[in-house]
């Protein structure tokens, strides 16, 4: 079975997210259909961009991702399919495919335009509906790519906030704040480790510091803060137990830096 | 595979869909279940309706919808399914099936009375997962309608909110504020586009007048309210970039006009 | 195909689950994943304990369970496999399994140590997707428990609420509040209807009392308070067509009384 995965902002309330299965479903009857996230907030592509980064490479080889986080829906942004490796990738061409962008070689970037490929009808509104799932599930039923449009190679890169590294700082941000309020930040954990190596530190947030990296939650007291290497591959401030993003009193693009004090 | 889709006021916190989806697979291990709306509110019947006519021609013929928004579980309220060409219902016989009602000719309404197509124990308050989930799966397994009850005829057609059309004018209401805070009326594209063509228009909601409508978000300035036509085939006020309820301050029920003031 | 459940704390807005079910289908590709709750409180151990208590008996034979609600995941808590004739589940050896522990008998339980079986990288805070959605997956596909590790005797049997049973009364607490605002008791239906069984009686929380059990919510008058028999078997206290634990005041751990005061 074809698996496509479908991430939008378009929350759980409107049966928008049903609609589009249904669409799939009436295209590729036996696509397994799987959710990545509903719940971006509205027309946040970097936070889309975020969870797509973290997704994608843990689906099987073949799998179709849908990324429907689209302001400018029903202007002259593009609709393009992408694909690399692996995985395809179908959505507005507005920068929410950066991570694969950033992180795959040759990305091969198809516009949609061949309305046979469409419903019959093109809302204002809901391209979801109209223009990316049945794209993707065309191509889940074995369409090949060439068929929807012309090749680009101008597509929108998108935004990759990097940090800046110094002779003995990192000069980060906070790049996400998760469900649990955990801060996670855009240092990653191989730049982190290769500059302290060996050194003592200083990770500094908010009004906080800490000059050690835990292991697990519970390495630290309950209810209190800790840094940790986070799952996504970059370096994490928690609360064991609790909010880390409301205990600190942080928010997305708040400084996060590293400073590097002498050998340990 | 069978596809059945679910619409219920349920939340997503306690497991009673996924309580649901068990009963269903239980029955008919081949369904293929997808979630239309969980996050209906409370006990709102109209709300159900409205996302219920949104999605279902979306989906395959043969689908089955179940739509559990059930203010009188437990009571005398009948269970039904409704059947029209190329769609099954299954539900509370409360008006939420007042779409299909509207939009479909001569649908054939069972009630669901036989206890054999139950599950052993009845609740006093989930039949969602006692009458409701084991009936769809019934029906998703090949059992016909006429074995669940008798054929009724005065079923509860339900509520629909119709605009007033006069000679220069169209009394409406907003029928809907969607996830991203776009107000949807219940003024139908049709009977604007009839009204006012080839003439000068207002349409006024709150304290706002609009006397265009934009082909895009993107066509108005970013942070901007707008008219435009939604999705779902209604005129529709929304902001560019924002949250179109928020800023006009209305609610469902408020009133929209669209005031013809001459040739064009 | 293989049913396999998730219910976590991780919400909906950063992949988790959707990666959770990646990996799973990367593993075991036929297997039909079904969501019981991704909504349970952060760290609510107890939370979850009760929703997989309502839910799993639902499903059919051999579906595969996974719970994560997991504050010590990356400490020296264990992963365990718990096997009772007909279920299987797979999480954190928390007390989240409580309800399996009480209501089975001779649960086998597996430690999960075999590498072989979790992903080739070990977060520190992700097990979710680096262990457990692994080793449910692998045993969908067919891998045996004794596979995975060390049966064990000595897991975490977790915490149950009962009531306190007195001659004529019962000292009960509310140990569950749903998405309707309903109010579930940790008092029995089976213990309530010995105890009251031919005599008068009062329930009493919060500063309200009721002395008699309605037989939907619609047997009160709407927007009033009333008990009733919940889905789930426990004593219920709900408003109808409202939310009764905002009208009441109560929360969860609140007292629950019933008093019985004589022949009817």
């Amino acid at each position: 079975m074809p698996i496509i995965t479908l991430l939008t902002d378009f929350g759980q309330q409107d049966g928008f997210v049903g609609t589009m299965k249904g669409v799939i479903l009436g295209i590729c009857p036996n696509a397994s259909i799987v959710d990545i996230s509903h719940d971006i907030s509205p027309q946040d592509v970097d936070e889309a961009a975020f969870v797509l980064r973290n997704a994608y490479t843990y689906f099987p080889e073949q799998t179709i991702h849908v990324v429907v986080v689209d302001p400018g829906v029903g202007s002259d942004r593009r609709a393009v399919i992408v694909e690399v490796p692996g995985h395809t990738f179908v959505g507005p061409d507005n920068g929410v495919f950066s991570p694969v962008y950033h992180h795959e070689s040759d990305p091969v970037v198809t516009e949609i335009t061949n309305r046979a490929y469409m419903l019959p009808e093109i809302s204002r509104t809901f391209h979801g509906r109209d223009i990316f799932a049945p794209a993707a599930a065309h191509l889940a039923a074995g369409v090949k790519s060439e068929a929807f449009g012309d090749r680009i190679s101008d597509f929108i890169p998108g935004n990759a906030t990097v940090p800046v590294l110094h002779e003995n700082r990192i000069g980060g941000q906070i790049q996400h704040i998760d469900h649990f309020g955990n801060i996670i930040t855009n240092i990653p954990e191989s730049m982190f480790t290769d500059v302290t190596d060996g050194k003592t530190f200083v990770i500094r947030t908010g009004a906080y510091g800490f000059d050690r990296v835990c292991t697990s939650y519970a390495d630290a007291a309950a209810g209190e803060p800790l840094a940790i290497l986070s799952s996504a591959g970059f370096l994490e401030v928690a609360v064991n137990g609790g909010n880390a993003a409301e205990r600190l009193g942080v928010k997305r693009g708040d400084r996060v830096e590293v400073a590097v004090s002498g050998q340990k």
